[in-house]
């Protein structure tokens, strides 16, 4: 695994955690842009073993809320989800020893290295989803073990901060947060989760900021001999390219503190439709009307050319593009994950049907 | 001034305040039944003097925040403002030497009472408002002291609960504030305002729990001496009966945390038309299309042959009501205040036009 994350690691990550990223996850361009200005004045940020970590180390989950068509309008301030983590700290008058990824997908991939590094503490290489998800008890730590989203904290880019000492469940503190982040502007810094390091060998999803890191390499050195990127991204992932096609048409809106609607893109020669639902993350695609993939499986949009993630705030029509099917992480697929991240979670009258595989959160060869 | 709220007294300050809530604070009626199920457990509730006080205690305001349409339909569990308080007691780690009631309008002048008895303080004999208003930046405590809404607690009727340590302003409170409410089903306990005895004798509407339970008295006994009993109201608050007729219309939505909409009425003759806008308190009335009343004058609805008061949510078709106009105390009226809970403060392109007088806030005789 990657033992730091260095300034040379921005642009693998930022690629690696945009197509993880599912659409989600918050604009990877943005996000690596502030990690590069805070990494020149701090250097490199030191990430710790998910398995040989101590078992009683104290951490938290930390991640942005909000829309990511807000992530690329309303720029942050720079220290939202440090004091948030300062605040999670007083609120229980005691010290975090590592900071945990809540989600590997897009730009939130490096607001925690961030967070770490104006901290003065670890990251921890692995996070809770293996991917994106829009809402914050869709989470491995929480279907996985026994630990609550509360207490949680949020902090937006003004002095408009938050502490949610208990809810009635983490179905609850997702409401609260998300009506919390609304008055924020729609994007705030939230801490929350907190756990020992037990819980975090128990139930993440390792390894998966290396596993960006190795995906983002390998796009750019296919980038670099002119290999097709969309296959490559999707042999790195044991995943298999769905569809290749253009964008013709995009139903998006900003409501409730989620980026809601649907893209629709139609293959080169015309005789395919494609079409895929949205709630910030891509939920469920269908060919021809047939169902094809549908979440926790992830669903993930590269450039046709370049193979560089499209996330949900920057589809647009015309765009020619390439849909990766990729099996999810397996701890996204037994019963409890499934109530909380299959397809009915999200109001689909769809089973899930498994793709096949599945490897997210295992060390890459 | 009263020294104690006792079990003889709810009646009384439930009619007082409902009529000084001008439609708003919550249902006194249930406010009443629930007060006096705790009185009858722990007994009386003292109250304390606002001019004498000791200027170094340490207070803070409670009231509920929601739409008093959601407070008959969703009952309270009974402790959330006492639980509220605790939480603040904790996160700024002191203890408070007394509650100061929010608004003294409807069931919440009896709600701080509730706490009160629970956390074993006693009640300041002094209100924000000497009336009810909608959003909390609407108080006498923060346009006349250096005073903040934040830090502020809010629980609800289960287990959520939430503090909001620091914000842009109060205005941005009410925002952050409002949406929590709304996930905590437009109904929850909220502490806030920490504040000195020397701030409170500074800004307070003083000795309106009084007023209120000696305007209640006046009714009470008009309705024994088969007075006109909303005359009575009305000369017990320097006032004046604006209007009598019978309600022709009501349209009353539950939205974005607010009761709000309007009602019409036609005198009893059938030849004028009195028209009120609410968002959760009456807030202006006009006579055939010319502005009468405005906020912060206070606009009581009664029912006009028992001068009960009638609120917001149970506003219907047919009741024979009288409409009675009551000069603002004049804390409201300075224009700081203006700013915050005139006319143009809820989007009325409107110059607030004084009643002459205004006592509320002072001894009654």
């Amino acid at each position: 695994m990657l033992s730091e994350v260095t300034l040379d690691d921005i642009r693998p990550i930022a690629i690696g955690a945009g197509i993880l990223g599912t659409g989600g996850g918050g604009n990877p361009y943005l996000g690596s842009l502030h990690l590069e200005s805070i990494m020149r004045e701090k250097g490199s940020q030191p990430l710790i073993d998910p398995l040989t970590m101590d078992d009683d180390a104290l951490v938290c989950v930390a991640g942005n809320i909000g829309a990511p068509t807000v992530s690329i309008e309303k720029l942050p301030e720079g220290t939202e989800m440090y004091r948030a983590f300062r605040l999670l700290e007083q609120h229980i008058n005691r010290k975090f020893d590592a900071i945990v990824i809540a989600e590997i997908g897009g730009a939130n991939s490096m607001q925690p290295l961030i967070a770490g590094l104006q901290a003065g503490i670890p990251v921890v290489d692995s996070d809770s989803m293996g991917r994106a998800f829009p809402e914050i008890q869709m989470s491995s730590f929480l279907f996985g073990t026994d630990a609550t989203v509360t207490p949680f904290a949020m902090v937006d880019a003004a002095d408009n901060a938050a502490v949610i000492p208990t809810a009635i469940s983490d179905v609850w503190s997702e409401k609260i947060a998300r009506n919390i982040a609304v008055s924020m502007g729609a994007r705030a810094g939230l801490v929350s989760t907190i756990m020992t390091g037990a819980q975090v060998k128990e139930a993440g999803i390792h390894y998966t900021m290396t596993l960006a890191h190795h995906l983002g390499q390998q796009v750019i050195e296919a980038q670099q001999q002119k290999s097709d990127v969309p296959t490559v991204v999707a042999d790195t992932l044991d995943g298999n390219v769905l569809f290749r096609g253009k964008i013709t048409d995009v139903n998006r809106r900003t409501t409730k503190g989620f980026a809601r609607g649907g893209v629709r893109m139609e293959s080169f020669a015309g005789n395919d439709i494609l079409e895929i639902e949205f709630q910030n993350e891509f939920l469920i695609a269908k060919i021809n009307d047939e169902i094809a993939v549908t979440t926790p499986d992830l669903i993930c949009i590269v450039t046709e050319d370049e193979g560089e993630p499209v996330t949900t705030e920057v589809l647009r029509y015309g765009t020619r593009v390439a849909v990766i099917a990729v099996p999810a992480p397996e701890q996204l697929k037994t019963t409890a994950a499934l109530n909380v991240v299959g397809p009915k979670a999200f109001g689909y009258d769809v089973e899930f049907n498994p793709l096949s595989g599945g490897r997210i959160g295992y060390l890459p060869n």
